[in-house]
């Protein structure tokens, strides 16, 4: 694949190269001005697919031809040449590893080599970060209003910016804290847990339980198979009269899809309740198709819910499973899953809380890949450093001006072990220790010298690219996820808090 | 690839297949509920992606094996060996032509197969078509608020869900009326005119006009190489007398990355104004890098601002240049074209024009890519006959009905040649005719018949996909972009108007 570049990157490379400045050592910033989400921090994510695509980088002969094509015909013969030659062996890059709490202006990627290739990257440094980053943070927001216990099911490839796109949320998601995701692909592909349900195309493309072929179960114990249809429709006169409903109201096609969904499996029978009516017959067919399940020793594993008053129905349910599970002395019962989708949010996470549930599986789609809070992350990309003199922007605009010069950047805890603030110090200035006095001054207050005492002192950045190979040892994906959620557990709760966050000090 | 599906499709597909029905003839729709952004109207999008998806439909032996690992190991061998057989061909899809504008509930593809496949595709042409669909409509709409004049750029490769989503909205945005692109990969993959300028990264490696090298250039009509940065200094003097500003304000270092980006693009010079201060710096040293060039022979061909209020500086800048223009008699330089960029959206559209604005270019990232009015267009895919009969989902969300049966889709023009209504009719009822009063109800006061007399009749769909091949002959991406144009301009203004539209009735 040729490089992922804007056309002005390889103009202006022209122009470094025409200056003879292209091989001029450099030094670039990845990072971020704004918290996304009106919170304090975001998961850095994206790494391991940046280096790879460092590894990568270079221009195929098709690549420099098309340019050739594209670009001002007085352009230099050489400078073609020059591009065909080049490669990320000369680039070196340190990050915060994959999976940390990242804040606002901290460089979460520093990238230094010659000039012209460390412009080059821009585009697809930032092009594989943003989203990564700003998916799995949306994804951790989502785990933190929900708590440690619910499970969380990624459901996007219908709605993600195409199959690609839809594969970065699946995996972006479960770094984030997602247990699981629905897309098959992104299972193979990076060993994330799959995860099904059942879909009304299912239940509506039943009409009778004639049509229920083959409906013959036999006994989990073993035994004679018995049938599942008859079965289900003299349970389901019994649930109707525990629940006080008319059978007639209980949709026989959906009867029918339960039935035929349970024969097939039967160790992994689940109902999706809201093709027509909940409560008249969604959840008299799925007792009734549970229990006889239960007759011959199967246990159900849940119900989904897709529309209406989730919390609300979710009680409900819960109500009904535990007066079945009593009358009908079946003690699990009363706690099979409860599954929501449904075009959920934060605000539906909020309200579940507020209201109570008894939800224990939610399936989000829409708002977790597309993130509509706030589509973009917003990273920029910046040289701090040109042979060896700092870079400075001085616009109109404060938030647009950039910090020049290379830094190294620390963690500051405090003694109850939270972090409390990201150093950014010059790096000739001599590094911090921990117990000693700093004095420091905060962006955004610079006239003012402030003294802090940091309890531990960490240095944030590693080295994960040089002479053109990664050298650090990348971890799993289910270790960066297992990082990420230690990262976020030792955020305070003031900057672990999704509105109106206590601003966090750099 | 494997097929993008989510599990449940899989387990549900089991389901069928054990009960026999796999092979039953089923039908579905594509269509979404709400139109997009508070319009009234999509622009339809990814068909050629998604027959493209219909044709390499497969599970490989690898798939299956995955598949195999995942789903209970209840399942019948015999089912994931049908599996690996299992392809298109039996698949017949229908379909609005790309490009063409669509509406609410109007199935823009229908698809009829064996049960089992068609259910399949479902994830497939949802993940092909949404984001197509989403951006090709918000690409569209930037253009009529834009007018047909104005040269719109798509910049959104550093936003998008990674490289694959930033390929599709190069695409899609091109063929909802954008002019070009800033992502090469999409230039060369799609033939999209692909465009670049000039980045605040090029100017701050620059510090004093000593780095410039080379800084000799021959007029263009031949003759001796001269200095351009002596010749710069000595117009910078000229048109700060002219403009009033002291020389000593004019940043040394932007001036020095104009010279070398005019030496490097004689016949391409542009300038980006606001790495430092527009007025005193930008501009005054943008104004002497072009006369300087002008005085040999060569003509700059436009500069960008990037920030701050883009409409009033536009307004100042083409004052400036006419000024100079006037003052030094040069013509050509009062319409230099001036871009813009920032975090452009629909608002800032709208405040341009409510204004007034001088601006020429304006380059689209964030805002077109992410479609952060509306992040998703939600189509859904419904299953809408089985063996012949028709599917009805009757839930108690009255939006989430679906109308049952394969339909007929026609859109009626009135005399003045706008569409004035999409109609849907089974398919075995009469077609309507031109010119011929038609009984018709409306979707959403179904109880009320209404009459109706179109000058124009046009069957919507066409047949695309037969017999495991692409049966049609498909537009090249400009025939599509030109169709949407076309497609757009028949709107009726009420239709058309974005906001608050007269809602267009099905």
């Amino acid at each position: 694949m040729a490089p992922l570049a804007d056309l002005y990157q390889v103009s202006m490379a022209y122009g470094h190269w025409r200056a003879g400045r292209h091989r001029a050592p450099a030094a670039a910033e990845l990072f971020f001005r704004r918290p996304p989400f009106r919170g304090s921090f975001a998961l850095g994510a994206g790494l391991a697919e940046g280096l790879r695509g460092l590894r990568a980088f270079r221009f195929s002969a098709a690549d420099v031809a098309y340019l050739r094509s594209v670009l001002p015909s007085t352009i230099d013969d050489a400078f073609f040449d020059y591009l065909a030659t080049l490669d990320a062996s000369e680039v070196t890059v340190t990050a915060i590893p994959e999976g940390s709490v990242v804040f606002a202006r901290v460089p979460f990627l520093q990238v230094k080599g010659p000039l012209l290739v460390v412009q080059l990257l821009e585009t697809t440094l930032l092009c594989l970060i943003n989203y990564a980053s700003l998916v799995a943070t949306n994804a951790a927001r989502f785990r933190l209003l929900a708590g440690p216990d619910m499970k969380l099911i990624e459901m996007g490839l219908r709605r993600a910016q195409g199959p690609d796109g839809a594969l970065s949320a699946s995996k972006y998601s479960y770094i984030g804290g997602f247990d699981c995701t629905s897309n098959i692909l992104a299972g193979k592909l990076y060993g994330i847990p799959v995860r099904g349900t059942i879909a009304h195309s299912f239940i509506m493309s039943f009409r009778c339980l004639e049509e229920v072929q083959p409906r013959e179960l036999p006994p989990r114990a073993g035994g004679d198979p018995v049938d599942l249809a008859d079965l289900a429709v003299s349970w389901l006169q019994q649930v109707c009269d525990l629940l006080q409903t008319p059978p007639s109201k209980a949709n026989q096609g959906e009867l029918a899809a339960f039935v035929s969904y349970a024969v097939t499996f039967p160790c992994d029978f689940q109902g999706l309740l809201d093709t027509y009516c909940v409560r008249r017959s969604g959840l008299p067919n799925f007792c009734a198709v549970a229990l006889a399940l239960h007759q011959l020793g199967y246990q159900a594993i849940g119900v989904r819910l897709d529309s209406g008053d989730l919390a609300q129905q979710s009680k409900e349910i819960r109500g009904v499973f535990q007066a079945c599970g009593a009358h009908f002395q079946v003690p699990w019962f009363g706690t099979i899953p409860i599954a929501v989708s449904n075009d959920i949010s934060e605000q539906s996470l909020e309200q579940f809380r507020r209201e109570g549930s008894e939800i224990d599986m939610i399936g989000i789609g829409t708002h977790l890949v597309t993130c509509p809070l706030q589509p973009s992350l917003g990273c920029v990309y910046k040289l701090v450093e040109v042979n060896g003199s700092p870079c400075l922007k001085l616009t109109e605009d404060e938030e647009k001006m950039t910090i020049p010069g290379m830094k190294a950047i620390y963690r500051l805890y405090d003694a109850a072990g939270h972090p409390f603030m990201d150093l950014m110090a010059l790096e000739e200035e001599p590094s911090p220790s921990a117990g000693q006095e700093l004095g420091i001054r905060v962006l955004g207050q610079l006239e003012e010298t402030t003294k802090v005492i940091p309890t531990t002192v960490e240095p944030l950045h590693r080295t994960y690219f040089r002479d053109g190979q990664v050298c650090e040892a990348l971890p799993s994906l289910p270790e960066v996820r297992t990082h990420a959620q230690a990262s976020l557990n030792l955020l305070s709760p003031a900057h672990r808090r999704l509105h109106e966050p206590q601003p966090y000090p750099v």
